[in-house]
C-alpha cells in the first residue's frame, strides 16, 4: 500500500468510528461529560484559570486559517480544548461574577440540551421537528400568556392555529426586536389601493405612496444598540431613531416624548414605532409603559416593549406590577436566556395581536406550504434549532412560583447591596436598583465631601470625576484581571453632576447563588485595589 | 404553617436542588444521559416511536398557555418528554431519512455542545467569551480560507485584527444571506459628499441622492425563499428580487441574467446584487459562478454565492472544481449544520475583501467599545452562543481529508443511486445529481411509453402529469407515515414537459450510514405504495 492509501484508509476508519462508536468512559471526553455531570461548578472552578492571559497570547494559540490535514484524535482534542480554551472562557456561572446578564444555570439544562442536540430538529417546519412544533407553539402561548393575560378561549383559537402566529422563538434579544419592528414597519405601511405593501414594494414607494417624508423610532436614550441596528438593517436608517432624554429616574421623558412626537408630526415623518424599555441594559430601570402606550395610540404607532431582560419580572406576582402598562404594548421581547435561566441563544418576541405576524408571512414551494402550520412562516430565521424544550422544561420543573422566588431574591439582594454601598463611607450609589441592577462608584469619603461642597466650582467637580472615571476603569480592570470576581462597567450621564457621562462600575444580581459574603468580598476587594490608586486623586486632597 | 408557606419551602427547597445538586445517574434524566452517551442511534431507534400520530393528537398534549402553578420533579417531566415530544419528533439521524439537509451527527459533538452549554458563553464581546473569541475569529478565518484561498499574511493581518472581520457566525443561512445582503445594500449606497449613507438615513434617502428609482437583487428562480425575506427585511420589497429563469440544467441561464440587467439598468434600477447558488435547494445544482461573476462586475453589483448547502464540496479536492468561481464572489454564506455535520444553529458568511463588513460596523457605550475586538460589532445578532466551538473541533478531529471522504461518499452515493433509478423500469430521473441531490418520481413502464410517444397529445400529456402528482403526493406521504423511511417531494418545472412544475421525490444523500441496501429498499417501498394505488392511473390504461 502506498502512503496515500495507507492515510485515506486511516481517515476512513476514523470516519466510521465517529459516526458509529460512541466514547468509552475512561477517555478524556468520556471522563470530562461525567465530571460535567456531577459537577459542573467544580468543573468550571478546576478548569477556568483565574488569572487571565493577555489576548493577544491567547490569540496565538488559534492562529492559522488552513483546516488541518491530519484528523486529531478525540481524546488529544479534547485536551487541547481544555488546556487552551475552556482554561481561558469566563465563569459566566460564577457566584462572585456578577457584571453579566447570565447566570448560573439548573443542572437539568445540560442533559437536556444534549437531548435537544441529538435529536437535531429543525424548527423552521413540522416535516424536521414533528411534536417540537406543538411545544414551541405552547410556550410562546405561555410568554404571550405571561405578558397580555388573555382568556383561555384565546389561547385555544390561536396557539395551534395555521393562520396565526402569538410570536416568535429567536436567536436572541436582537432579532427579536428586529422581528418586532419588521413587523411594525410593514403594518405601517400595508397594502393599500394601488400599493401592494412595503413587504413588496419597498420603503422608499411606502413613503410615497403614504406622502411621508421619513419613518421613525423613538425610544430613550437609554435604549439598546439593537434598535439603531434594527432601524439600518430594515431601511429607515439609524438617524431615525430618535433618541428621547431620560428625567432624573433614567426613565424616558414622557414630556420629551410627547413633545419629540408632535415635532416630528409636523415634518411630516411616520412614527413608526415608540420602544419602551423594560430595564434598561445600563441601570435596569422600566420606563412609564402605560404612559407610552397612550402616546403610542395618541400616534397610531406601533408599541414595543424591550423587555430583554427585565421581563421575566412578570413571573412573580410581588414585582410584576413595575411593569405595569406591558400589557398595552403591540410587542414585547423577552431573553429566556438572561433571568429565566435558559443557555444563550434563546430571545423570544410576543404579539398582543395575533393577526399582526402575518404581515411578515412567507410561503416556500418545498417548505411553508400555505395552509401549513410550519413555524417559519413567521420568523426572521430559517433553520432553528429546539431551544424552545429548554424553556418548556424549565416553566414546568421550576415553575411560575419558582421563578417568582428567583426574581424575588434577586430584587432583594439588590436592594440589600444598595444599602450596603450606601452605608459605606468610600462608595457612591449612582443609579439604585428597580429591578436586580444598579451602579455605583468608588469615590473616598472626603472626595465626596468635597463633590457635595456647593462651594467646588464646577471646573473642579469635573477635574475631580474625570480622575474618578480614570479610577472606576482601573480598579474594574485589575478586578477582572485578578479573576477572583467580576463587575462591569459603563457610562451613564448624571443628573447630579450636570448630565455629565460618568465611569460607573455596574452589577445584576440575578446568580442565585451570589451571597451577602460574596457582595461584602468585592466590595472590600474594590477598596483594596483603590488604596493602591489613591495617587489619582493625589490633586485633590 | 399555612399551606401557603409550605408550598414556599418546597418551591425553596426544589430551588436550591436544581442550582447545586446534580441528578443521579440512577434517575430518569441520569439514564438518558448515559444512553445517549453510549448509543445516541439505539437511544432514536428506541424512543422515536414509528408510526406517526396526528398533527392535532400531538397537539393535545401541548395545549394550554398557562405557566404552571407547581413545580414538577426532573425525573416525572423527563419521563413525560421522552413520552410526549421525544416519541414524536423526527428521527433526522436515520440511515433511511434522505429527505432531510440534516444527517448523523459524529458523537463527540454531543458531549462537546455539553461543554459548550455549560460554559455558556456570550460570543458579542470579549468580555464574556474570552478564549472563545480568538477560536471564533479562527474558525472564520479557516472557512474563508476554504472559499478564497488567500495567502497566509493575509490571515496573519486579518483573522485577528480590531479593525477588520473575515465574516460573520451566524444562526443559520438566513441570516447569513441577510447579513450579506445587508453589506451589499450599505456598500452600494455608502457615504459620500453629503450623504451620510445609507445606514444613516435610510434607502429613500439614498435612492434619492445616487438618482435610482430602485434597487434590485438578481437570483434564478431556484433562488431559496430567504433572498426574497432579506429584500422585504431590508427595505427594498420583494419585487425587486429578480427571478431570472433557469435552463434545461436548473441552472441560472446566464443570456438571461444579462438581459435582465441590461433592461433594469436600462429602468434606472441599481444591480444592487446578484445571487449565485451552489447547491439549490431542490435541485442541488450549482450556478455557473465564474461567468455570473463576471456578469456582477460590469454592473458593478455585489455578487454574492448563497452556498449554505452545497459550500462544504469546497473541502473535496476531488470536487470542488464544481463550484469554480465561487473565490470570485464577495460574500459566501455555508451553512456548517448541513453537510458539515455540525448541530442546528451555525451558519457562516464570509467576505472576500476583509474591510466589507465595516460598512455593517457599530459600537454602543457598554460594549463594543470602539477598538475592542468584539465579534458583535460586526454581527447582525447579538448574544450568541458559541457554537464556533463545535465546528472548530469537527474541522480539526475530521480534518479536511476526513470531509473529503464524507462529500466524495455523498456525491458518490448519488450517482449509484441516479443510476439505480435510472434503470429501474417504474422511476423517472427527474434531475440527475450534480453534488449529493437529485429528484425522481414513480411513472409505471406502460406510462413512461405514453409521455414518451410523441403522439400523445398535449392535453392528454398534461392529464397525466396531474394524476402523477397526485400519485407521488400520496406515495411519499405514505411512506412518511409508515415511519420507516423519508424522502422529502417538491414542485420544479421541466422543461421535457413544457416547463410544467411536477411534483418530485428529493433526497439528499449526505448521511454517511445510508446504505445502498437502504437505497434499494427505499425504491422498493415505493413500488410497494404505489401499487396499491394503481387505481390513481386508471384513466390511461
Amino acid at each position: 500500500m502506498t502512503i496515500e492509501k495507507q492515510q485515506a484508509k486511516a481517515t476512513e476508519a476514523t470516519l466510521n468510528r465517529i459516526f458509529t462508536i460512541p466514547e468509552s468512559p475512561e477517555t478524556t471526553l468520556g471522563k470530562i461529560e461525567r465530571q460535567i455531570s456531577e459537577n459542573l461548578g467544580g468543573f468550571l472552578n478546576e478548569h477556568i484559570v483565574a488569572l487571565e492571559k493577555p489576548l493577544t497570547e491567547i490569540e496565538q494559540d488559534f492562529s492559522g486559517a488552513n483546516i488541518p490535514e491530519q484528523p486529531s484524535f478525540v481524546s488529544d482534542h479534547t485536551q487541547h480544548l481544555l488546556d487552551k480554551l475552556v482554561a481561558q472562557s469566563v465563569h459566566t456561572a460564577s457566584p462572585s461574577f456578577i457584571g453579566h446578564m447570565t447566570s448560573a444555570l439548573p443542572y437539568f439544562v445540560l442533559p437536556l440540551s444534549k437531548i435537544m442536540v441529538g435529536l437535531n430538529q429543525n424548527l423552521v417546519k413540522i416535516e424536521t421537528s414533528k411534536a417540537f412544533t406543538p411545544l414551541e407553539r405552547q410556550v410562546l402561548g405561555m410568554m404571550h400568556n405571561l405578558v397580555y393575560k388573555q382568556a383561555d378561549d384565546f389561547y385555544d383559537a390561536h396557539m395551534h392555529s395555521r393562520t396565526h402566529a402569538l410570536g416568535a422563538f429567536c436567536s436572541g434579544g436582537t432579532i427579536a426586536n428586529l422581528t418586532a419592528l419588521w413587523v411594525a414597519r410593514n403594518n405601517a405601511f400595508k397594502a393599500q389601493g394601488s400599493f401592494k405593501g412595503i413587504a413588496a414594494e419597498g420603503l422608499h414607494k411606502a413613503l410615497a405612496y403614504y406622502g411621508y417624508d421619513d419613518a421613525v423610532i423613538l425610544v430613550s436614550e437609554r435604549g439598546h444598540y439593537s434598535i439603531k441596528k434594527s432601524a439600518d438593517v430594515l431601511g429607515l436608517g439609524r438617524d431615525n431613531v430618535i433618541a428621547v432624554a431620560t428625567d432624573s429616574e433614567q426613565k424616558i421623558d414622557i414630556e420629551q416624548l410627547r413633545k419629540c412626537c408632535e415635532s416630528l408630526s409636523k415634518q411630516n415623518k411616520k412614527i413608526m414605532a415608540i420602544v419602551g424599555i423594560a430595564g434598561t441594559t445600563e441601570t435596569g430601570k422600566v420606563d412609564p409603559l402605560a404612559e407610552m402606550a397612550e402616546v403610542a395610540r395618541q400616534y397610531q404607532a406601533h408599541f414595543h416593549v424591550d423587555a430583554a431582560w427585565g421581563g421575566a419580572t412578570l413571573l412573580s406576582n410581588n414585582y410584576r406590577h413595575l411593569l405595569a402598562g406591558i400589557d398595552e404594548a403591540d410587542s414585547v421581547t423577552i431573553d429566556a436566556h438572561k433571568q429565566m435561566y435558559i443557555p444563550m441563544g434563546a430571545g423570544i418576541v410576543v404579539f398582543k395581536d395575533a393577526e399582526a405576524a402575518n404581515i411578515i408571512k412567507h410561503h416556500a414551494e418545498y417548505i411553508l406550504r400555505k395552509g401549513s402550520k410550519d413555524l417559519g412562516s413567521h420568523t426572521l430565521e430559517g433553520s432553528r434549532p429546539g431551544m424552545a424544550l429548554l424553556l418548556y422544561a424549565s416553566l414546568h420543573i421550576i415553575s411560575r412560583p419558582g421563578y417568582e422566588l428567583l426574581i424575588d431574591k434577586g430584587i432583594e439582594k439588590a436592594h440589600y447591596f444598595a444599602q450596603l454601598i450606601a452605608q459605606h463611607d468610600d462608595f457612591e450609589l449612582m443609579t439604585a436598583p428597580e429591578l436586580c441592577l444598579l451602579t455605583y462608584r468608588y469615590v473616598p469619603a472626603w472626595l465626596q465631601q468635597k463633590l457635595k461642597n456647593k462651594n467646588t466650582p464646577l471646573a473642579t467637580e469635573e477635574l475631580i470625576n474625570a480622575k474618578l472615571d480614570r479610577l472606576t476603569k482601573v480598579i474594574q480592570k485589575q478586578q477582572r484581571e485578578s479573576g477572583q470576581s467580576f463587575v462591569s462597567r459603563t457610562r451613564i450621564n448624571m443628573e447630579r453632576y450636570n448630565n455629565r457621562l460618568v465611569v460607573v462600575f455596574r452589577v445584576v444580581l440575578a446568580n442565585p447563588l451570589t451571597s451577602k459574603e460574596v457582595l461584602q468580598e468585592i466590595l472590600n476587594e474594590q477598596v483594596a485595589i483603590a488604596e493602591q490608586h489613591q495617587h489619582l486623586l493625589a490633586d485633590f486632597t
